[in-house]
């Protein structure tokens, strides 16, 4: 797929699952999936995971880079990320003896466009 | 304050609050207060709530216009819209009868800012 198709595809996502919730009324289905994204990230834990991960090295961490920011157990660790994969926010893919998690920016996209303002932020948030 | 003033102050308090997660591991202080307006945000019924008050004629509603949208009670609608005031997302002032909400567009922005995966969109958005 070229960059433009990818973007195309981007685009019409974004129109599709979310636009911004200050154009019209979100409709409840979009309101319910929406919501178990923003939950997700409502908490300060599931936060900073988030952005340890995203902002690591080659926009990819193991566990046992983001065990040492947190003076949580391993469960509860592991509970954590496993709420921010189950959201769509991060994937998790096993090499040798660690699980390696990226962000997905495409759920950041979609949780991004939902709240800009105006229909040209929206397109190119 | 002028337009060009007003955005610099804007862009300060990004910067200052809420640069991208993807940029920099988010501060724990950072994580507590953002994971507390994402939490607001993290049920299908406030999400809506705040998508019809923004989406609103003039940009403000009053409860009488958002009831109708709900099968749920008066006293149950007042305490999500109470969750969302006191996650900053939204203001309410009291004219007559009625309680007038606005949504905060501060507010949504400092969310998108956190959200959005490059330092350009971050500024723009």
């Amino acid at each position: 797929m070229s960059k433009q198709e990818r973007m195309l595809v981007e685009l019409a996502d974004q129109v599709e699952c979310c636009s911004p919730l200050v154009r019209e009324p979100l409709a409840p289905g979009q309101a319910v999936e929406l919501a178990r994204v923003f939950k997700a990230l409502g908490d300060p834990v599931r936060l900073r995971l988030a952005s340890l991960i995203a902002s690591h090295d080659g926009g990819e961490a193991c566990v046992c880079d983001l065990t040492d920011a947190f003076e949580l157990s391993g469960p509860t660790i592991s509970h954590h990320l496993r709420v921010l994969r189950e959201a769509g926010l991060i994937t998790g893919e096993r090499r040798g003896t660690w699980v390696y998690y990226r962000i997905q920016p495409d759920a950041l996209r979609r949780l991004s466009a939902v709240l800009v303002l105006d229909d040209t932020a929206a397109v190119t948030a």
